[in-house]
């Protein structure tokens, strides 16, 4: 028999999200698992890293573990490089980030720590997918998309990821056999509609939360919100060449 | 005389930042100007927006000054928000970001506080440009790009931009007359190679600060590291739709 595979589990929801155990119970069954997880929540920070303070890393599992855990006081992309550089003694030939609590589909990819850490590890050379539940409640029933979370992970071993990818997988909140299937999509064309709560401290000062409105404006049958909307898991393939090439013809014509 | 265009400066290196003082001064000669800016660095924190967290903002200006400044607790990309939806009457024509202390060039458009404001700009439709100059000192000498950035920032705000896309600027680290012109580019093929540097706190913890080597694997002549280590200004258009399209068809042969 052959060696386990080596898979790397992060998120941004931190190490005790739920999300997170059912990721690392899905993955003990397929591979040897190392989880390097931020020890608070850290949901919306991007491709953020810690440059101007410093990084505490913390075994949380015992030694003799049969997993082993560690929390670290950074973002989701800091768990990635310190795991490949200070915990891990060979790269893994898989990395998970998730089960995020609620949707990184369309322009949410952006902003979302759960898909920043896959981004990271695709930009070292690890095949990599993120994976979110379209339920942001804590207690969110992830027991549902386990078969398809073990199916989607063992292909990516299998298979491996086109140069310079990573997956973001998204799942609607149904059950197992409600799901009708897989998708592969592109990113929809959406954006937030902001909304700023502006209230008062009860020092007469005024602060503000930032909410919105999620707005879709794209109809194509062929985007990760059309299959969430139908009933299917969206899988979108996601580079890290941000280069918009179809816009260096145009950009060549300018006086400049 | 038409109509002023209304010009919206942020950065990431915070309000009181010589870089950003350099776009000010540019952009008041070619618009009216607004700034929204970090109350304190946030360098490398990518697309990271505030929602665990409340926002603060403090009009710093005085009310009879001819421009308007705002500090906001929060980050690059929030200071856009806040901006386009709390404190401007009418979406600006442009929204110019930096100029940065230090290259975003390559991978680092990933990582960067500076390009993140551009995007977000991009994604709220509103033209925009990210300025870097590869010169981390917080005294590097900025009047030697203005011309440049002028002249940049003025063909925008004629031509418009390509739909879904902003533009990615970096000057080389030299004078004026040394500068042999601006090349169109696609974002180079490179990495950091982390190092964590391991210390230990006065009460024997261990802690870490992320270092790094910038690593480019990319020799090809069209990029933005061959412009600037060749002297001359690189514009790479980036855009926000992540998807890897040429990798769908591949995915749609794998079994799912």
């Amino acid at each position: 028999m052959s060696k386990k595979p080596l898979i790397l589990i992060t998120n941004d929801d931190s190490i005790s999200a739920p999300g997170i155990r059912t990721l690392i119970e899905v993955m003990s069954e397929i591979g040897e698992v190392v989880v390097v997880a931020p020890d608070s929540p850290q949901s919306a920070m991007g491709h953020a890293i810690t440059i101007n303070n410093t990084l505490h890393l913390n075994k949380i599992s015992a030694d003799d573990a049969t997993i082993a855990e560690y929390s670290c006081s950074g973002t989701p992309v800091d768990c990635v490089k310190m795991a490949v550089n200070e915990i891990l003694k060979q790269k893994p030939d898989l990395c998970v980030s998730g089960i995020n609590h609620g949707s990184n589909s369309s322009i949410n990819v952006i902003y979302s720590g759960t898909m920043s850490a896959a981004v990271e590890a695709g930009i070292e050379g690890i095949p990599a997918i993120g994976f979110s539940l379209l339920d942001y409640n804590w207690n969110a029933d992830f027991s549902q998309i386990k078969p398809f979370v073990k199916k989607i992970a063992q292909e990516v071993l299998k298979n491996g990821l086109p140069d310079g990818t990573v997956l973001n997988v998204n799942f609607p909140k149904l059950k197992t056999d409600e799901i009708k299937g897989i998708k592969i999509c592109r990113q929809a064309k959406a954006m937030w509609q902001e909304k700023f709560d502006k209230r008062v401290t009860p020092f007469g000062k005024e602060y503000y939360w930032l909410t919105g409105e999620f707005i879709n404006q794209d109809k194509g049958e062929d985007t990760d919100e059309w299959a969430l909307a139908n009933d299917y898991i969206s899988i979108v393939p996601v580079q890290f060449d941000l280069t918009a090439h179809h816009a260096i013809q145009t950009l060549n014509t300018w006086e400049l």
